[in-house]
């Protein structure tokens, strides 16, 4: 079993979160190199997205929270998913927006910026696609948006998804550590605007499994 | 307990499949009108997105598969995201992919084109959001690469995650049959080079839930 890995990246990291949070080691292959996906990667998964997981036998799980929901079932302590039916769709929900507003909202900005990424302005794609300079506000507008929401969940709640560390704040950290890539971090300036995501990002980048 | 509900919109129409297929009878509460969501349901829910779920005890659930996973841990058969880690990793794999691959890149197009969206280019926002026609063309060969990988997906498979009808092909057959929307449907002139998406959608939407 193993995982192809691009380190540096935001989703990846999720899954290297989890991992350390559950105590399991799997092995990485690293392929990316640099700000690309290295060639025999992309010729053997012409999808070119990663995190993947391959089993030894050829099986692969794509997509950062199968991954993560695969070791869950096969490892469910401690859990990350919650406990009961409503603390798990607590977790869903929050997770899935720290994905879709937080992770691609960034992403938004950053590829459409990042001089590495000129006419790559989306993941996985094969096909040219050139940056797109009315995304880059409208990007910063979503992740502006974004710390707004959680910055008031976080008000009245210890973690993202309630009381209890979750999925959700593994994904949510990963979204606003990116929002650093673009200024736009709980440590630069805009940050100050939420005191709750700095108090509740203190705490989550506290935990060993942030540095995985 | 009711769901917030916008009838003709796709990812509403996500939760209504999954609950005719679980037999559940939940009401719901249109908050549509037209394609606008009613000016109460935005006070009330500032977020001003759909489908939410709320229990007798004002406890809400936001995000489609949020909800659907919360009727999943209550009633558990038949089940509709997997019956081991391997097939529930699939699912959630293939319907993920089929949200952020298939709905999201229609809806780009979408949001950008339809008159009733000028200054709405996302959803759930309050500030106004221009429409960006560069983004059109980026949707549509979006849309295209996804009926692409799903083609390829169903050539060696009956159904999206495999051989059993799951989450996955609710997702995807929301995304579809969004996608005519834009003229990018299964049945529309597009569709004839994705045989095995035909296929597919034939057989998904022949079930009594796809009219939920």
């Amino acid at each position: 079993m193993k995982i192809y890995d691009w380190h540096i990246a935001p989703n990846p990291r999720r899954v290297h979160i989890y991992l350390a949070e559950k105590g399991l080691h799997i092995p990485l292959v690293e392929v990316g190199e640099g700000f690309v996906l290295k060639q025999d990667y992309r010729d053997k998964f012409p999808q070119a997205m990663v995190p993947l997981l391959e089993l030894d036998d050829g099986t692969t799980i794509g997509e950062c929270m199968a991954i993560c929901r695969y070791f869950e079932a096969l490892h469910p302590d401690p859990p990350l998913f919650g406990t009961d039916p409503m603390s798990s769709a607590q977790i869903t929900c929050w997770e899935n927006r720290a994905n879709e507003e937080g992770i691609m909202a960034v992403g938004e900005v950053f590829r459409n910026t990042h001089p590495e990424f000129a006419d790559r302005g989306l993941p996985g794609s094969a096909e040219k696609i050139p940056q797109n300079a009315a995304l880059v506000e409208r990007g910063k507008a979503r992740v502006n948006r974004f710390f707004q929401k959680i910055d008031g969940q976080l008000s009245n709640n210890q973690f993202l998804a309630g009381d209890t560390y979750s999925a959700a704040d593994i994904t949510g950290l990963c979204a606003v550590d990116f929002g650093g890539w673009i200024e736009m971090g709980p440590e630069d300036k805009f940050g100050e605007q939420f005191p709750n995501v700095r108090r509740w990002h203190k705490e989550v980048s506290s935990r060993p499994s942030a540095k995985a």
